[in-house]
């Protein structure tokens, strides 16, 4: 965290016609991956984000995020951004008036072809985020997020503007923030130059459909247990296919799903 | 935040042989339920969990976290926790030993039992997280967490303590924090006071293997966008109803697996 936390990035900031007060001025490198927050708990953001390779990527301008504070789109002098649920029932459900106004300010600057700025909405009620959505994503020029809070957002503003349901999984969150850094870093990290080594996103769990084999490191003993004595062999060809077992082996037992899916694509069973 | 970021809660610290380097001096009222993380990023804690609801049960002493800095207990003096993965590839490895001093150290204190004191990994390779889990886990005492980062953690440490590894879901993150402070969220909002209105968690989606129907508020006409008429019907059981149809439609639509196994139960198809 620096002394200005909501300025993420080493980078000038770029003129803008959005009053400071409804969007986070943020330094942005032309072009950069951009995710935009929709959320009422903007300091909750960077987060985790903020850190390690991800926040190093931030600073180095190679992605950037933006929060609108939902709060200063309420309607009236307590700018109210939710009521009770219509027929009844417990929480409070997000004004679907209330939710068009930040949104509409979240799509300024934005490119309004779908595919390459996905307009999000984090909910449990959405289909499942994955590998593949995340590849998805980092291959756009970025993308809007709305972070529920409460019972959920409105139906009609999620039909009027074609809002997009996606899900961290099947269990409930408080809100759609740590969905929206849990995805947003899943993404980030596939944009080139983020990681080091791009070796890494090849080789890791779901990239070619297995889990990952088992990794050891220094000592080569500890407390009696012993590294596979393969992998000191030096041999190559003979370690890869030890991982290579290894990793469908541990498929099999943990994700008959995944196993199902990758066996039938390469002929084994 | 607070002047002091790592003092979670508002009662007063209880006495501890942990010295403060080590550990993260929390308030923590006697028996509410703990999540220890380890972590290379103790910094990132609570982020979001100190917000909202999360947050204030926090401060209301109805559960605690504590981190500890994983490199407290690295090797040498520059406290090196990872090294490169035996037989070669691209990363770093965290090693057996760091992790297994910082386990021990996290162990003090709690129930041996692992039923009632989970000890958890965060990993892509492990079982996926859900509703299920979240309502075990919330049944414990507590649980103690270890939060990845590089290529992943040495296969004899999570052997030899036997580490109960558990994804978020079928993507990668850069490091286990987020899925943290995700699976923690989804838990305490499941302990007793957390939220205010127990129903919200009897309604909501997969509490009966259903998503949520779609949720309405004011005002009731937006844009030329009404309610459903029958929403203001007052007429509770066709409400009900209408909501019930609503919830199943839409979980045959997008989740066919929920689907099915919720027909097979109620002998529906």
């Amino acid at each position: 965290m620096t002394d200005t936390p909501k300025s993420h990035g080493r980078l000038s900031i770029s003129a803008s016609l959005i009053p400071r007060d409804l969007m986070t001025p943020t330094p942005r490198l032309k072009g950069a991956w951009t995710a935009k927050i929709v959320t009422l708990f903007p300091d909750a953001f960077p987060g985790v984000l903020g850190e390690s390779l991800t926040g190093k990527a931030l600073q180095d301008g190679l992605w950037a995020l933006e929060t609108l504070d939902l709060r200063l789109f309420g309607e009236g002098r307590h700018r109210n951004v939710d009521d009770t649920p219509t027929g009844g029932g417990a929480g409070m459900v997000l004004r679907p008036d209330v939710v068009a106004r930040a949104l509409d300010e979240a799509a300024k600057g934005t490119n309004p072809d779908r595919a390459r700025w996905p307009l999000v909405y984090l909910s449990p009620r959405g289909r499942r985020f994955s590998q593949a959505k995340a590849r998805q994503w980092a291959g756009a020029e970025g993308l809007t997020m709305l972070c529920g809070r409460f019972e959920g957002v409105d139906q009609r503003v999620i039909d009027a503007y074609g809002i997009e349901e996606v899900s961290l999984g099947d269990f409930v969150l408080t809100g759609g923030e740590i969905a929206a850094q849990a995805m947003i870093d899943a993404t980030v990290r596939l944009l080139p130059g983020v990681l080091g080594n791009q070796a890494s996103t090849e080789e890791e769990s779901f990239s070619d459909g297995l889990l990952e084999h088992p990794q050891f490191t220094r000592p080569n003993d500890w407390q009696g247990r012993a590294v596979p004595e393969v992998l000191l062999s030096g041999h190559h060809a003979k370690i890869a296919e030890w991982r290579r077992e290894q990793a469908k082996a541990l498929t099999r037992e943990r994700r008959p799903d995944l196993w199902q899916a990758w066996a039938a694509r390469h002929g084994e069973e």
